[in-house]
């Protein structure tokens, strides 16, 4: 290990550890000091909110804290890019997310770790604990199992699910990835796209891109097993047959030739320099395997500098980043109490999101990012995660986009109106 | 609806809708404040704690909120005295139990409400999420679903399941039953004791009763059809069996004369004038039925001066109130990692307030508790909700009996020490 691992290894433990355990804790709301009071939180002032609700479900939200609530739910399948270490392990990094949630939107977050033995008891168990609160993010759930999982619970419960590694990341990546194919000069209608990874997040960015003009003839889809084609099997995974293009190419190296945009959801170094060079003039670049991308940036930037390129990584520029999206989009979403997140919705974020990287920024977000200087160019293609613009912004076209599509139950509120 | 009673909804109501709804909030214990602290909150940082725990679960308690959380799970069968009105009307109470956990005990405590079809639902769906929390408090479950829900999940789980409505009412109840009998100079084991109810409290309570010295064949536990004897149907409660007594006595009335303990978790008015009449001298009444008691007391202190009584509601003397005990019996079963709580536990806690009732009482605990006088005696048996001296005695008592018994993963802490 080296020694910059071990100071971060040793800091890590030291901030979860000390004072106290863990990130989060509950604290109280209103007065509890006296005899009076609590016969206002408790017995028998409590049996007056309870007959409301009995009455009308929809008090919920007026007396109880389940309209500023998300429950982050995991059951460790596909913890980050350690993999499947199981519920318990996965609790730091759900315990990390209600941070972000809470720091980022003022949401009540709380974890949920599910140890379950089939894919049915998960979804039974969600299904289950989901009215307690206003939205479902499911999170580091491995695929295939996780596209079943969300869609089921989708149908089943009244309040946003919302599968992050999925969705989170299609957003925030296609964000990306349609302002760099604009500043190349290019439309993404024309372009050919190979996205290299089928899982959770490849599937969902392939949509999202494919949603946003992509044409289904242009794009090729890559797993282990090369492009996905009809004349291979589909590796029991419902979603892949969607993308088969029998079009040509059977390999990454087939399908990356002339490709104006590789997008990298699957793992470290899969994309060698030759694939590299072989790309499209002006081409777009998004290797998102973290910590270690699909292709070197460095090696990118030698190469084939006419190339617009994004990572994972804080320390490159364009960091694909999915706490630019999730905190504002359940804000949104919770503000117009939406019964689900769709696709108009997810659009609404993803181009709040593009067009806030091209307003002029801030200096205390220049000074947040630690640079001396950012403008909307090849080195800023999106907003940046300290960017407080972010909560008004995204949050308000997400509310915007629900009240539009019919997929909220209250009027917009005031502050969300243009 | 009285003056009073509209006063109280208007208040009550009012109380959990402003200035935000509910009563309970998350909030952020480490600083996220730049780009490097979120580093060592998610990723790449939370990547060691994760490591740490999926080598070593314990490691859990060190870098998570898991040690000092408690889930409060519903499903809204018995909220309170109000019935079945289902999980999402319940959300009140469980948020109101979070607030008394947090406020008394400094626990990170959370609602969740259950919807479910099946009781096995019910249970997989607990036995699933637990490994989140260092501890689970069930509450207004319906009779007789709750024995076999408890029962079951302290089977499959290894963290301490409770049952409030039982076991936190038979702890308070049995304390101050047992203060009044000594106080009447008479023993435990010399009483004929008469249980109206049969339900979830009426069942913990009697077996704790039972425990603590009482004989079974004094004992008549009483349902709505009269003395549970064998040569009657036991209505499908596997729990009533063990109280059958076929010593005479079939109706309450024929019970309750010569009886020296009245213990009433049942409904209003069930006990007469005459019965309260017929009960031999120096008896004991606890009419916990909320928040019409089973007989008024006004009544009794009228035609039997000589009956010590105890009730549930807070204007009058001896207050059942299970707030003296849940958030104290958690706090200490969490300080030692409790696996379970044990009838060990149970009775540690119950002897502390026992005793706790009988040192003098400081004069802030007397103006708290809005009288002139608090002195040990038939009008102060058990200790006052707002006692600060709970906390230490009661969770350091229940902390001992825990690491006495085997019921605990690490040594006393030294605050607990004597």
């Amino acid at each position: 290990m080296s020694h910059d691992a071990k100071l971060l290894r040793e800091r890590a433990l030291a901030y979860h550890e000390n004072p106290v355990p863990g990130k989060i804790k509950v604290v109280i709301t209103k007065p509890a000091e006296t005899a009076d009071d609590l016969t206002l939180a408790y017995s028998p002032g409590v049996a007056e909110p309870v007959r409301a609700i009995a009455d009308n479900p929809n008090d919920a939200y007026r007396y109880t804290g389940k309209g500023n609530s998300v429950a982050i739910i995991s059951n460790g399948t596909a913890i980050l890019g350690l993999g499947n270490l199981g519920p318990l392990a996965s609790k730091p990094v759900m315990e990390g997310k209600a941070l972000l949630f809470n720091r980022f939107a003022g949401i009540d977050a709380i974890d949920i770790e599910v140890k379950h033995k089939t894919v049915e008891d998960f979804i039974t168990t969600v299904e289950c604990i989901a009215d307690t609160f206003g939205g479902i993010n499911l999170e580091d759930i491995k695929a295939p199992e996780c596209f079943l999982i969300e869609r089921e619970l989708q149908k089943r419960c009244q309040i946003p699910i919302f599968h992050d590694d999925q969705h989170g990341t299609a957003i925030v990546t296609t964000a990306g990835i349609l302002n760099a194919v604009e500043l190349q000069g290019k439309k993404i209608e024309d372009c050919k796209i190979v996205c290299v990874g089928a899982g959770a997040a490849g599937v969902a960015c392939s949509d999202l891109v494919l949603a946003c003009g992509a044409k289904k003839e242009n794009f090729f889809m890559i797993d282990r097993h090369g492009v996905i084609r009809s004349d291979r099997p589909q590796y029991n995974n419902g979603e892949k047959p969607r993308f088969i293009n029998d079009a040509g190419p059977k390999t990454l190296s087939e399908a990356i030739k002339g490709a104006d945009v590789m997008l990298g959801v699957s793992g470290p170094g899969l994309v060698s320099e030759d694939d590299v060079k072989s790309m499209a003039p002006n081409a777009v670049i998004f290797a998102c395997s973290n910590p270690d991308p699909e292709v070197d940036p460095a090696l990118v930037a030698k190469v084939r500098p006419d190339i617009i390129m994004g990572t994972g990584r804080s320390d490159y520029p364009n960091q694909i980043n999915n706490v630019l999206c999730f905190p504002y989009l359940f804000r949104g979403a919770l503000d117009v109490r939406a019964t689900c997140i769709n696709e108009e919705m997810m659009k609404a974020a993803m181009n709040a999101l593009r067009d806030l990287a091209k307003q002029p920024v801030p200096p205390e977000v220049v000074k947040a990012a630690m640079v001396d200087h950012l403008e909307y160019g090849r080195d800023y293609l999106i907003p940046k995660p300290m960017d407080p613009r972010l909560r008004t912004q995204v949050s308000g076209a997400v509310a915007r986009a629900a009240v539009k599509s019919g997929g909220s139950q209250i009027p917009l509120p005031d502050c969300y109106k243009k």
